[in-house]
C-alpha cells in the first residue's frame, strides 16, 4: 500500500520509524538501540538508510520527518528551538532541513524554549507529543527521566515545566546514603503502602530536600520497612512533581497521561488524591499523530 | 598539667580526641583517618589506645566521653537515641558504657530522635554541637553533608530537622545530567554570581525538583554560564534549605553557625537574604564544651 510519510522518533538511547498511510495507519516499523548516544559523528545518514533503505528506494518522494534528541545539539544537527506559544504551524515553518546519503532531505522538527514563572525551560520531541494528543485546552504530562508538563490553550503549547522527578530517583537510588538501605521489592502491596507513605510527605512545611532524609530515619527506627524505602521515594518526589505543578498550572479535573504500564498505575494514584483522573494515551500513538499533524496538517 | 576528661569527636570518616584540663582548655590533642567506616569488627577499643595510650597509662582514671557516629548502628555499640526533648542531663543519664582493653570504660553520647512536623528525625554528633554551643533560646544550624537546624527553648534541643542539602549537591554534581555540563569555578566573582542566580530560585512556585532543571536549561540557551552553574546548583539547594527552615521554625534576627570559610560565607550571604545575621562558631568548639558539659554539667 501507498505510503505518505516515513515518521521517525529519535531520541538518546532508541531509534524507531514508521511508515505511514495517508489516513495515518502504521505500513511498516522499524526499531533498534541506535540512539543519538550510539551514532557517530557523520553517521546519522547511515542509520536511516540500514533502517528503511528500501523503504527510500520503493518511495523515494515520501517526506521524512523526525522529532527528539536528533535535532539536538548532541544530535545530527541542532534544530533551533521555536518560541512560545507554538501550534503544529508554527513547528511546521520551522522544520530543520538535513541532507540524506540518497539525494533527498529529512526535517527535524525543533524543540520548543520559553521562559515560564520567570525561568527558562526546553523541551524537544514532547512538542510532537503535545499536538499529536489533539488536545486543544488542558494539561498533558509525559512522565519519564525528565518530566514535562504542557499546557495548551487553544491548540498551542502555551506553557510547559520540566521536573527532574526521574533522574532524582535514579540518582539518590543508586548513589546516596538512601539507597543503601532500599532492599528489594517485597510484592505490590509494599510498593504501594510505600508509595502512598511518600505521597503523604510531598508537602512536608521544611520541603522536599527535608523529607528525603525521612526515607533514612524512618527506616533507620523501624517506622518503614526497608523493602518500602524505594516506592517511598518514588512517592515523594512524584507527589512534590504534582504539588509543584499544581502550584503554577492549578489542576483540572483530568488531563492526558502519556504513559501504560506502572508508571501511569503510579501517577493515577497521585493524580487521584488531587481529585484529578488521568486520560492515558500511549507515547508512540502520540509521537505518529504529531508528526503527521505537523508535516501535513 | 592535670587533664579532666578525654573528649573524641569520632565520626564515619575522621577520628579526634582531646585531653582537657578542667576549665576546658585543651592539653593535648590527636587525630587521624580512622573514622568509623575504616574500623574492623572489635577494632575500636585498639584505635582508641593507639591513638591515646599514653594518656590512658599516664592519668588512668581520667572519663573518657564520645561523641558521633561511634555510637551508631555501624559503630562500636549502638548508643540508644534520646527522646526530644533533651538536654544536656538527659544525655548524661543516658551515657552509653563500653569497654576499654585497659579495662575501664568509656562512655557515648547517644543521639537524639523525634517526630517533628509528622515525620521522624534522627541527630548522632550534632546534639552534643548544640549543648556545645551553651545557647539557651535560638537555632544552630550545623551544615555539612546532612545539615541539621536544631532549635534550643530553655536550654534544651526541643525540634531540630535534617536537610538533604550536601548529598544531593554532591550525587546531583557527579551523577546527574547536571554534572556533565558544569565547568571548573572561574573565580569568586562567578561563583557568587551563580550562587545568587540559584538563590532567585530557591522559592520557585513548582518547586525545586522544577528549579533544578534550570540548571541545564539556562546553561542550553546561554543564560547562565557553565562555570556558573556549580554554584547555581548550590545556592538552588541552600536556599530551598533555608526556605523550608523558615516554614518550619520561622527566622531568627539571628542565629548560631556553625561553620568556618567558604561554607559560612556562602550560608550567610543566603540568610542575609532573609533578613538573618550568622554568630559563627567553630564546630570543634562547640564538639569540646559539649562533651565537658554533657559529662561533667
Amino acid at each position: 500500500m501507498q505510503g505518505a510519510l516515513i515518521a521517525v522518533d529519535w531520541g538518546t538511547s532508541n531509534f524507531r520509524a514508521y511508515r505511514l498511510a495517508a489516513d495515518g495507519s502504521t505500513l511498516d516499523e522499524t526499531t533498534g538501540p541506535d540512539g543519538i548516544s550510539t551514532v557517530p559523528p557523520g553517521g546519522f545518514p547511515a542509520v536511516l538508510a540500514r533502517h528503511f533503505g528500501g523503504w527510500r528506494a520503493a518511495e523515494p518522494h515520501l517526506p521524512l520527518v523526525m522529532a527528539g534528541m536528533v535535532g539536538s545539539r548532541n544530535g545530527w544537527s541542532e534544530a533551533p528551538y521555536a518560541p512560545l506559544p507554538a501550534d503544529a504551524t508554527a513547528l511546521r515553518e520551522r522544520l530543520h532541513r538535513v541532507a540524506l546519503e540518497d539525494g533527498g532531505e529529512a526535517l527535524i522538527v525543533p524543540g520548543v524554549s520559553g521562559v515560564i514563572d520567570g525561568v527558562s525551560d526546553v523541551i524537544r520531541g514532547e512538542e510532537t507529543l503535545a499536538i499529536g494528543t489533539g488536545l486543544a485546552d488542558g494539561i498533558i504530562l509525559s512522565p519519564g527521566t525528565h518530566p514535562k508538563w504542557i499546557e495548551m490553550r487553544s491548540g498551542r503549547i502555551a506553557r510547559f515545566q520540566t521536573f527532574m522527578t526521574g533522574e532524582i530517583f535514579a540518582v539518590m537510588s543508586e548513589h546516596s546514603l538512601l539507597g543503601r538501605l532500599m532492599t528489594a521489592s517485597a510484592g505490590e502491596a509494599d510498593d504501594l503502602a510505600g508509595f502512598d507513605r511518600g505521597l503523604d510527605l510531598a508537602e512536608h512545611p521544611a520541603g522536599v530536600t527535608r523529607a528525603l532524609f525521612a526515607v533514612r530515619s524512618e527506616v533507620l527506627l523501624g517506622r518503614l520497612p526497608a523493602a518500602q524505602a524505594r516506592p517511598f521515594l518514588s512517592g515523594l518526589l512524584i507527589g512534590v512533581e504534582i504539588a509543584g505543578a499544581k502550584a503554577s498550572f492549578g489542576l483540572p479535573k483530568s488531563m492526558t497521561l502519556l504513559a501504560e504500564g506502572a508508571k501511569a498505575v503510579f501517577y493515577e494514584r497521585a493524580l487521584a488524591r488531587h481529585g484529578v483522573s488521568a486520560r492515558r494515551m500511549a507515547g508512540d500513538r502520540a509521537l505518529v499523530a504529531g508528526l503527521r499533524t505537523i508535516l501535513l496538517g
